[in-house]
C-alpha cells in the first residue's frame, strides 16, 4: 500500500521561526549589556530554559517568562522597569511575528495536497501555533493539525493511524533529526530531513543516513519527487 | 441511536482550578499593596488579560505574563526585583498546583467510562493541561484528549465526529454555560451544566433552561443517572 498521509513540521520547515528567536535573543542581550556579557547571558538563559522546560514546555510564552527570570537574576534585581517592559514587548513581538512561508513551500504544499492527506505536526503553544498557521495562508492545504507536547514514536503512530492507514503508509518531513526524523522512522514511517540553516541547540542528533526510509532534501520543493520515487521503488 | 461519546471539561469540572487562581490573585494583591489598592489592581490585571488574550490565549503562562506586565505598570517600574521574582514564583506554583479530583469525580468517571467513550475537552496550554491530567490520576478513563483554543459549535462537531458517531450522539458536561453548554447544544449534542461555586467572570451566559437536551446537575456524580434517563426517554 502506498503512502497516503504526509506529516509536516511547522516552525523552520514551513516558515521562519528560529530567525526571530535569534533576533529576540540579540535584543535581550542588548537590554542586559550593562549587567552581563553576551556569552554569560546566553549560558544563563539556556540554563533557565532547561530548568523551566518541564513546567513551561516549548513555545514563546515560556521563553518570555524565562527571559524575565534571567534578567532579574543576572541583574540582581537591579534591571529597570523600563527594560523589563521592553522584554515583555519583544516577547509579544516574537509571538506576533509575520508568518511568511519559506520559498517554494506554498507550491510544494499545493502539489502534495493533491496526492496526500497533509497533517501539520508541531510542538509549542496550541494557541500560538494555530494563529501562525492561520497567518501563513497555508491552512487550507492541511486536512489535520496536531499540536503535540512531545514528538515521540508513539506520537507518530497515533497521528498516522488517526489520519491515515498507520505509520507504515505515512511520511514525515521536518528540520529536526531528533523530533521529526528518528521517531517517525522508529514508528515505521518514511522521513525526510529538510535542514534549516540554523539548528536549535537542543535538537541535535546523528543522521540515520543508511536507513532505507530516510532522505535528506535541500528544500520542501524536492519532497514531491522523493515521495514519487519511494512509491515507484515500493511498487517494484 | 444512543449517546456513545461523552465530552468532559477539565478545570473546575474534574478538579479545582479557579480556587488556585483566586489565591494567586490574592498573593499578587499583597505584593503590589504598596503601590495600588486591591480593587484597582483587579481592574488593571483584568484589562491586561483581556488585552493579551488574542496573543497569549488562555492558561497560566499567559496569566503570569499579564501579572508581570501589570505589576511593572501600576508601580511605574518601581516594583523591586525581589517582588517580580516572587510573581514568577507564584506563577510557577499555579502551574504546578496539586491536581486532586473533586469529590465523587473518580467514581463517576469510572462508571461513565464503562458505558461511554470519554473525551477530555479543554482550553488552555496544551503542555500544562496534559501534565494536569497525568497528575490527576484520571487519564486512564479517557479514550481521547482534545486541548482546544476555543470551544465553539464547530469544535464539538469535529470532536464528536472524530471520537464518536457525530454530535447528536454525544453529550458534553462542564461548568461553563458559554463554553461547555451552549455550543454543544448548538452542535446538536446533549449538555449538562455542573456549576462550580466560583464562576470565572468571562464565562457568564444565560442558562438555556428550556432546551430539551440540557440539564443542570449539582455534581458529576449525577451525570450517569441523567444520561441513563436521556437514553430511556430517547427509546420511547
Amino acid at each position: 500500500m502506498p503512502i497516503t498521509v504526509l506529516g509536516l513540521d511547522a516552525d523552520d520547515t514551513l516558515w521562519h521561526n528560529e530567525t526571530f528567536y535569534q533576533s529576540t535573543r540579540q535584543r535581550f542581550n542588548e537590554l542586559l549589556a550593562d549587567f552581563v556579557d553576551a556569552a554569560r547571558l546566553e549560558e544563563e538563559i539556556e540554563a533557565t530554559e532547561r530548568r523551566n522546560l518541564g513546567l513551561y514546555g516549548y513555545g514563546a510564552k515560556g521563553f518570555t517568562l524565562s527571559m524575565m527570570e534571567t534578567a532579574i537574576q543576572v541583574s540582581n534585581g537591579n534591571i529597570s522597569g523600563r527594560a523589563l517592559s521592553e522584554i515583555l514587548t519583544i516577547g509579544r513581538e516574537l509571538m506576533n511575528h509575520p508568518v511568511e512561508p519559506l520559498p517554494g513551500v506554498h507550491e510544494a504544499l499545493q502539489a502534495l495536497s493533491e496526492q496526500y492527506r497533509l497533517v501539520l505536526i508541531t510542538k509549542g503553544d496550541l494557541f500560538h501555533q494555530e494563529s501562525k498557521l492561520a497567518a501563513s495562508g497555508l491552512g487550507s492545504f492541511f486536512s489535520g493539525v496536531e499540536i503535540v507536547s512531545e514528538k515521540k514514536r508513539a506520537t507518530y503512530e497515533r497521528i498516522f493511524s488517526r489520519h491515515g492507514s498507520g505509520p507504515e503508509h505515512a511520511a514525515m518531513a521536518g528540520n529536526s533529526v531528533r523530533s521529526d526524523v528518528l521517531p517517525a522512522l522508529e514508528a515505521g514511517s518514511y522521513a525526510a530531513l529538510i535542514p534549516f540553516h540554523i539548528v536549535w541547540a537542543h535538537e541535535d542528533a546523528p543522521l540515520p543516513t543508511d536507513h532505507p526510509r530516510f532522505a535528506e532534501l535541500p528544500s520542501l520543493a524536492e519532497l514531491p519527487r522523493w515521495l514519487a520515487d519511494v512509491a515507484e521503488n515500493d511498487a517494484h
